[in-house]
C-alpha cells in the first residue's frame, strides 16, 4: 500500500432509489485506481415520469470513459435490480463478469440477447474460492434472500476488507439455498483486522420486527389451499425459487396437479434447475394437460404478481389464456407484497377477478408472503456482528439511508449517507467525500439508449399532458402565403367550451395574422415560428383552456 | 302506490370505484319516474389512464335527458368526491340542491365557482326536517366522518324507507360535530314498516377490526409533538376539521404558535366557523408572523397529505414557501393516510424532506390517524341495528361491493351488486335489475368538458407513449410531388441505434417511394396518408424500436 494508493466508492445507481443497483469499488492512485463495479440493475417506467420507455439503468458514462481501469464486474444475484442492465451496458465496460452458478445462468440470457460474448462470464463457487481483480480480492458469501445463491460480497483491498451485503435477509430455514451461517460471518468479522467496511442494504431499514423465515410459509399456505374448492391460481414474484417451490408443495398436498404460466417464471425453474439450486421440486403439467383436470383438482403458478398489464395473472383477469380460465367459486391468491407504485395495477387485477366471481386472497394478515430483505433488528444484528469502522448505507430511497445511517452512528460507526454519485474516500478510519460525478439515468427507448436528460421523454409527456397542434404553412417565391394555414390537432377536444370547432378557430386566426404579416417576419422561419405557436396558445388558452404543445413546418418554394 | 308505481335506484358514479359518486332513485310508472340525486361528486386523474385531464365525474348523459323528471339533488357531505362536480353538472339538471349548512356553504363556493345560481341551494336542518321532493320525503341524520356535518338521508317512498349512508363511520367522541346516536338510528329502523333498503357506503369492508374514534388522536399526537424541537409540521386531510383541531390544540399544548398553509384549509375552517360548527379553535397565526416565531416554539399545519405536487407540504419539501423552510431537525408528520394510487408522489415528498435532514412520522404505527370510514364490524352493526330487506351496497370498487353484498347475504338481506349504470327496482322484497344505462365518465379537460371515450385522451396517451412523427407532402397542380417530404420528430430519438438520424432515413424512404409513386396514389389523400404512415412506421420500427404516431399532411396546390 503505498502512501498515496486510496480506496474508494462509488456508487451509481441504487443509493437513493430502490433498483436500478451499480456500485464502484477503486483502489490505486487518485484518478487511476483500478476499478470494479458490482451490480449492474435497471429500474422500471412508469407513466407519471417515464412514459413509452422500456428500462432505466445507470448513466455509466463516467465508467464507459475510464472502461480501460475496470478489472471486473461482480454481480451478487439474479434480480432484475441488480443484473437487468449488463447486456445493455456491458459493451461500454468490457470486462470480465463474476457470479456464482445461478446467477451466471441469468446473466448469460441477459449477454445472450444482445449479442454479447458469453465467454466472459466466470463462474465463482462461494469462500473460500478468491477471484483476484487487480488489487481486489474478492469471495462470493451465501446470504439468502428472495432468490437463490444470492451473495455477499467480501472485497479484501491492501486498504482493508469491504462486506458489501448485496440484497440479503438472515434466514436459517430458507427452503431453497444455503441457511444463515453466523460461524462462518463470526470468521469474516475476526479473520485479519476485521471489517473495515460495510456497505449494506437498506431497503426494509424502516421495518421494526425482525424478520420472518420462509419457511414459516408452508404451514399457512398448505392449509390455505387444502381448504380451497375450485380452482386456485396463485402469484408470486417469478424469482422466488424457494418460493414457487413452497406453493407447487401446497398444491400438491391438496391434491391438485400443478401448472405454471408465464415465461419468466419458467426461465428461473430453468436456470435454478440446471445450475443444480432446485432439486425436488414438484412434477408441474403443461397448460393443455391443465385444461383436462378438473377444477377442484387444479392449481396455477402463475406471474404477474404487481398487476403487471402482459403476465400471466392480468391475462387470467381478461379472459381465457391458453385454454385457461378463472371462474365463480376459484380463488386468486397474492403470496407476494405490492410494490410502492404498482398498486392501481394490482387493484385492477383484484377487481377484474371480482367481477368474474373469484375470491381474491392476499397478504393483508401477513400470512402469505414474507419479505427477502433484513429487516431493522436483522440489520442490527449484522452491525453488532460484523463491527465495521465504516457503514455506506445502500439500497433504498433516501430515506431509507438516512435511517440506517442513523442507526449505525448510534452504535459508534462511521456512517456516510452517500447517493448515486458521491465518490467516497474510504482509506482513512473516516470516511471522506472527495468528488461528485454525475450520476444520471439511461433509459432504454425501444432500441436506443438516450439520456434521461435529452428532452425526449419529456417532450412525450408534455404532448400527454397538453396535446400537440401541428400547422403548416407554404409561402411562395416572394415569401407570400400561398393558400391559408392548415391546421391539425392530436389529443385536443374538436370543440370549444362554446362548441365551435378548435380547428377552424385556430386557423382564422392564424390566416388573419398571415394576411397582414410584416414581409420581415414572414422572410424569417424563427419568426413565423414564435408567432404561429403564440397564437395558436392564446386561441387554445381562451377557447378549451389548455396550452398544447406546437409544431410549425413552413414550406417555402423556391423560384426553378 | 299505484300497481304501475316503481321505486329505482340507479348509481351512475362511485359504484364499481371510490370516488365521484353520483346516486339516482326514482318513483313513479316506469321510464316516467319522478327523480332526485344524490351527490355530484368528482375523482382525480392520473397519467396512466388520464394525462392532461383536470377532473373525472359521472357521464350524467342519461340524467341530462330526463332533467324534467328531477326534483332534487341532494348532497351528503361536502367531499370533492360528493360535492365537486356540482358546477360544472347543475347547468344540465338545474333541480333545487339541498344540503345541511356545512355542506351548502362549500356547494356554493362550487357553483358560485362556474357562475351558476346560488338561491337553489337550499340549506336543509337534520331530521325531524323534512324535504318533501317530488314522492319523496328526505331527512338529514348526522353521522360522523372525516369532514363536519356529513349525513346519511332518510328517503321515504310510497313504496318504502331507503336509508342511504352517505360516507360514515359510529363514532361516539367525534371531536366536531354530533357523535353517533344509537337510540335515533333505532327510531329510524323502527318507525313505519322498517326500513326497505339500506345503500351502504362500502370503502372500509375489508378492514377487519373495529373502527377507531377520532378522540383516540388527541393523546398520542400531544405527546408526539410535546417531544419535539425544532419546527414541527403536521399534514392531513384539508377537510378534516376535527382533526385540524386536535392538531391545533396539540401544538399549542406544547407552547406552540399554529400556522396554517393551504388554501383548501383555510376555506374548510372558514366554512366550518362561519356555519358554526367548528368552535374553539385555537389561535393561529399568519405566515408573516409565524416566520418572526423561533423554530422550537412553531407549528404549521399544511395542506398536501397525498404528496400534491402544488400542495404546501410539496412546496416546502422543495424549499422557501412563504418566507418559511424546513430544516435539518425538524419535524414532519403525515396525520392522514396514503390513498392507494397516491404513493409516488408522498414517497416523492418524503425523500425531499430526508434530504433537507428532517425527520418525517408516519401513520405506520396506527396512532396517528383514523379512518372516516365504517369498518367491517362497524357495517355489520349497522346492519342489524337497520334489519333492511334489500341491502345495496355503494362507494367501492367491485371487490368491496362484492364483499359488502357476501356479509349481507350471510345475514339473510337480499343484497344486489348494482355497479355503475344499472337500474334496480327495489318495489317488491327483492331487488331486480330492470335496465342497464350507458354510464361512462366525463372529464373536465382545461375548461371543456369531453366524453371518455371521445378518443383525445387516447390519443395523448399514444403520444405519450410513441412519440409523434409528423410528414408534410406538397403536391403541384399535376398532382406530383413539389420539393421533397418533410419530416419532424416530437418524443422520439434524434439518433437511430446505429447513430444515424432519424429524420433523414425517414425522409430517404419517403422520398424515394413518392419518386415512383403511382399516379392513382398521388391523386388519393387517403392513399398517401396510408403510404406515408406505414414507412414512417416501418423505419422507426427498424431504426429505433419504436412504431410512433404519425400524423401526414397533404397539402396540394391549385392551378391559379
Amino acid at each position: 500500500m503505498s502512501s498515496k494508493d486510496r480506496l474508494i466508492y462509488l456508487p451509481l445507481g441504487g443509493a437513493g432509489e430502490i433498483g436500478m443497483n451499480a456500485y464502484v469499488y477503486g483502489y490505486g492512485p487518485a484518478d487511476q485506481e483500478r476499478l470494479i463495479v458490482v451490480d449492474l440493475g435497471v429500474t422500471f417506467p412508469d407513466m407519471d415520469t417515464t412514459p413509452g420507455v422500456d428500462l432505466i439503468m445507470a448513466d455509466t458514462a463516467w465508467l464507459a470513459e475510464n472502461a480501460g481501469r475496470i478489472d471486473a464486474i461482480f454481480i451478487t444475484h439474479a434480480h432484475e435490480d441488480h443484473v437487468g442492465a449488463l447486456g445493455h451496458l456491458w459493451p461500454q465496460l468490457k470486462a470480465p463478469v463474476y457470479a456464482r452458478a445461478f446467477t451466471a445462468a441469468i446473466a448469460t440470457l441477459k449477454m445472450e440477447e444482445k449479442g454479447n460474448p458469453l465467454d466472459v462470464i466466470k463462474v465463482v463457487k462461494p469462500r473460500p474460492e478468491v477471484v483476484e481483480a487487480g488489487p481486489f480480492r474478492v469471495q462470493f458469501v451465501p446470504l439468502s434472500h428472495s432468490i437463490p445463491e444470492s451473495s455477499a460480497l467480501i472485497i479484501d483491498s491492501p486498504a482493508g476488507r469491504i462486506v458489501h451485503t448485496g440484497d440479503f435477509k438472515l434466514d436459517g430455514t430458507p427452503i431453497v439455498g444455503e441457511p444463515f451461517n453466523p460461524n462462518e460471518w463470526h470468521d469474516i468479522a475476526n479473520e485479519g483486522e476485521g471489517v473495515k467496511v460495510l456497505t449494506c442494504d437498506s431497503t426494509n431499514v424502516f421495518a421494526p420486527l425482525p424478520g420472518r423465515s420462509e419457511a414459516t410459509l408452508a404451514e399457512p399456505l398448505a392449509e390455505l389451499i387444502a381448504g380451497l374448492d375450485g380452482m386456485v391460481v396463485a402469484t408470486t414474484f417469478a424469482s422466488n425459487v424457494a418460493r414457487l417451490k413452497t406453493l407447487a408443495a401446497a398444491g400438491r398436498a391438496a391434491g391438485r396437479s400443478v401448472c405454471m404460466l408465464g415465461r419468466a417464471m419458467k426461465k428461473m425453474i430453468t436456470a435454478a434447475v440446471e445450475t443444480g439450486v432446485l432439486t425436488d421440486f414438484p412434477p408441474i403439467i403443461q397448460p393443455e394437460e391443465a385444461v383436462e383436470v378438473s377444477r377442484q383438482n387444479l392449481m396455477l403458478i402463475v406471474t404477474g404478481s404487481q398487476g403487471e398489464r402482459r403476465a400471466a395473472s392480468a391475462q387470467l383477469a381478461r379472459g381465457k389464456y391458453l385454454g385457461l380460465e378463472m371462474k365463480e367459486g376459484d380463488t386468486f391468491l397474492f403470496s407476494s407484497k405490492t410494490i410502492p407504485g404498482n398498486e392501481r395495477g394490482v387493484i385492477r387485477v383484484m377487481n377484474a377477478f371480482s367481477e368474474m366471481g373469484v375470491d381474491v386472497v392476499d397478504d393483508r394478515g401477513g400470512l402469505y408472503h414474507v419479505s427477502g430483505h433484513a429487516n431493522r433488528p436483522d440489520l442490527e444484528a449484522v452491525h453488532d456482528l460484523l463491527r465495521p469502522k465504516i457503514l455506506l448505507p445502500m439500497h433504498g430511497e433516501h430515506r431509507h439511508l438516512r435511517e440506517h445511517c442513523k442507526i449505525g452512528i448510534s452504535k459508534g460507526i462511521a456512517a456516510e449517507l452517500a447517493t448515486n454519485g458521491t465518490m467516497v474516500d474510504l482509506t482513512g478510519d473516516e470516511p471522506e467525500i472527495v468528488e461528485y460525478i454525475e450520476a444520471g439515468r439511461t433509459y432504454l427507448d425501444g432500441a436506443v439508449l438516450i439520456g434521461a436528460m435529452d428532452g425526449v421523454v419529456r417532450d412525450r409527456i408534455r404532448m400527454g399532458l397538453n396535446g400537440h397542434v401541428l400547422a403548416t404553412l407554404i409561402l411562395d417565391e416572394d415569401d407570400q402565403p400561398l393558400g391559408e394555414v392548415w391546421v391539425e390537432t392530436m389529443g385536443l377536444p374538436e370543440l370549444t367550451k362554446n362548441n365551435q370547432p378548435l380547428v377552424d378557430l385556430i386557423e382564422a386566426d392564424l390566416n388573419e395574422y398571415f394576411d397582414k404579416a410584416a414581409d420581415k417576419v414572414l422572410r424569417d422561419d424563427d419568426k413565423v415560428e414564435e408567432a404561429v405557436k403564440r397564437i395558436v396558445r392564446q386561441v387554445a388558452m381562451e377557447e378549451i383552456g389548455k396550452k398544447p404543445e406546437v409544431t410549425v413546418v413552413t414550406s417555402r418554394l423556391v423560384a426553378e
